[in-house]
């Protein structure tokens, strides 16, 4: 099997399987009561919190465990923003977890401005300042996109927001980006930035959102008073400890050298293939992911295609479930044909130059295979 | 060690850590993906969903995971309450995870009252039905109280809302009561119930809301558009599928009268103990849930001392985080000594009567040495 899906989800590392599975079943006490062994397990998570911080060069108590990156999205969207008078401005490539809840406070009488993108997927910086003005209330950027790896320069891009207006809110959804980039988010202007752990090794159903000290953020999810009172409900002690195991693995293990030879390898051997487009320019941008549209292939096809031969590669985001339509392939530019032809390699630190190889291959081989109109 | 705070949290089934290990170790693909492995765990979510929802009595599309129940507290009384004119209808015994958004709610120009409580911490019903009236938009009744396991008749309430007012939305809390009572909450008038996997031995992390069907919710979670859009973000597929295996083990091995049996013994042995005051009526409520105030005693300091000799017992609500008054005690008719002397007893399916008779033969030990003065 040839898991080239990264991007949407990455195999846990066996450590981190095993201390959310050693932590349920032995630390299994609710991390708010006061006994001994309780305390004990809360002491863990707060040192969970400091491995976070770190990750993100803030402090610990700027780190509030979620859900999820998207919950941590929801949270600074909804929340991030203080002057309830004051316009949004956000980019054409955000991840649908920001994207809906701009729809969303669109639809409340916001008004929400989106910057164009370019052909790779990153927003135009001189449009989005533009936008952004010194009026904005709240910004939005996505770190890395999830569906080209196109990097933005979001610690130039908050610099230059904060220059204008001190007081916008600067917001970013790192999930592409965390534990790949260094990070140094602690007096960068960037006031939220959203991560998750399964997408670097670590569980589902968890994540952080780093806020600033200076930021006043309001709860988005109310209760107990967990997480110094600004995240409730019981903490998921089991996946905060598997995160924080999965930050420290994969940032020792994670090579961007080897993961950027492995995508240029495969664009390499895909370029062999006469009328596909690549949507991606690894160096950069997020080294491990590849986004290519295919002229004349339905993606859907041809994902299934390659299953059959036991190898797994993205359509667009996973994460859009349902929705047919790449908004931000659109966004970048793409035709309606060009999105329908478009599949996804996201390479992570499991894969090899021969992953990279064997999935060029097959692909050239089903996309012929296609195109001559025998199948499909 | 004998646990004594199933209400705060319980032991996890092996079985229930066994499945979430797996499938994070095996199954870890992103749900939302379409090639066939991640196609057949979105299966195993639908088969858990199901599972979830006959727990409930209700149909598999009416249930929406959470990440927990403080969560599906959240976005039902936040989204809940479609006339935003309308006034909110609630109890002085709800949780934090209700209470709070309800503040929130006040805070935010809400017209909110509550209901006040008998001495054992169940709802008065005709103050609570007079508060309604027939304007209520919105009300919320925690189904068994997690202080004293005081169970609310939320289903003759709800048929009796509806009587007046066929377009009151109503909330219940059931973490308490989940899989402990039969619950047929189709066609009862419940439009909204929310449920944890951790007080029923499954993992900590997901829960859920039943949503009846008629009644349309906007997501409180924005993004990918999962849980048919109304949750958004990765399914937790692990946590589904350990809590799915939790709620068919449970409901299997909870043995109603034998708690109830505990919790007398319990309460026999300890009223040997002069001046204990019984908050709780287990046959009426929540079998396993005993509340005592012991005079003159620093429940904290109790704790303590049981805890040294491996007994965990509550402290009101470990949910309640850092906060040390408690409310419900308090509304419940309880002075602050009272209150301060307080302690609770939560047994679970894995005590027996030995641990019943052990916890009250060390608890009326440590409070004579409390009140004698020799320690504390």
């Amino acid at each position: 099997m040839i898991y080239l899906d990264n991007a949407a989800t990455t195999r846990p590392f066996s450590e981190a399987v095993e201390t959310v599975r050693r932590t349920s079943a032995e630390d299994f006490y609710n991390p708010s009561s006061l006994y001994p062994p309780a305390r004990a397990l809360k002491a863990k998570i707060e040192r969970a919190r400091e491995t976070v911080a770190a990750a993100m060069g803030v402090r610990a108590e700027e780190i509030f465990f979620t859900s999820g990156a998207t919950e941590a999205d929801n949270w600074a969207v909804f929340c991030g923003r203080k002057n309830k008078n004051g316009n949004i401005v956000s980019t054409g490539g955000e991840h649908s977890a920001v994207y809906e809840c701009l729809t969303a406070q669109k639809n409340g009488g916001a008004k929400v401005a989106l910057a164009p993108l370019n052909a790779y997927g990153g927003v135009s910086a001189d449009k989005f300042l533009e936008l952004a003005g010194d009026s904005a209330a709240f910004v939005s950027v996505i770190h890395g996109s999830n569906e080209t790896g196109a990097v933005n320069d979001v610690f130039a891009l908050a610099a230059a927001v904060k220059k204008r207006n001190g007081k916008t809110v600067f917001h970013s959804d790192g999930v592409q980006t965390f534990c790949k980039f260094p990070l140094a988010l602690g007096g960068s202007g960037i006031d939220l930035y959203s991560v998750s752990a399964h997408k670097i090794g670590g569980p589902k159903g968890v994540g952080a959102l780093y806020c600033d000290s200076k930021l006043k953020l309001r709860p988005y999810i109310y209760g107990g008073g967990q997480e110094g009172g600004a995240r409730s409900g019981t903490e998921n002690a089991a996946a905060i400890l598997g995160f924080a195991e999965a930050v420290k693995i994969y940032t020792d293990r994670y090579d961007a050298k080897k993961i950027l030879e492995i995508s240029e390898c495969f664009i390499d051997k895909i370029s062999a293939l006469d009328n596909v487009k690549i949507n991606s320019v690894p160096k950069d941008g997020v080294p491990g992911i590849v986004s290519l549209s295919l002229a004349g292939v339905n993606a859907e096809v041809l994902q299934r295609l390659l299953a059959a031969d036991g190898i797994f590669i993205g359509l667009g985001s996973a994460c859009a479930s349902s929705l047919r339509r790449n908004r931000v392939l659109a966004a970048a530019g793409l035709s309606p044909d060009e999105i329908a032809g478009s599949v996804r390699a996201s390479f992570g630190i499991d894969n090899t130059l021969a992953d990279a190889e064997t999935a060029a291959k097959k692909i050239i081989e089903k996309t012929e295979l296609l195109r001559s109109g025998k199948i499909g």
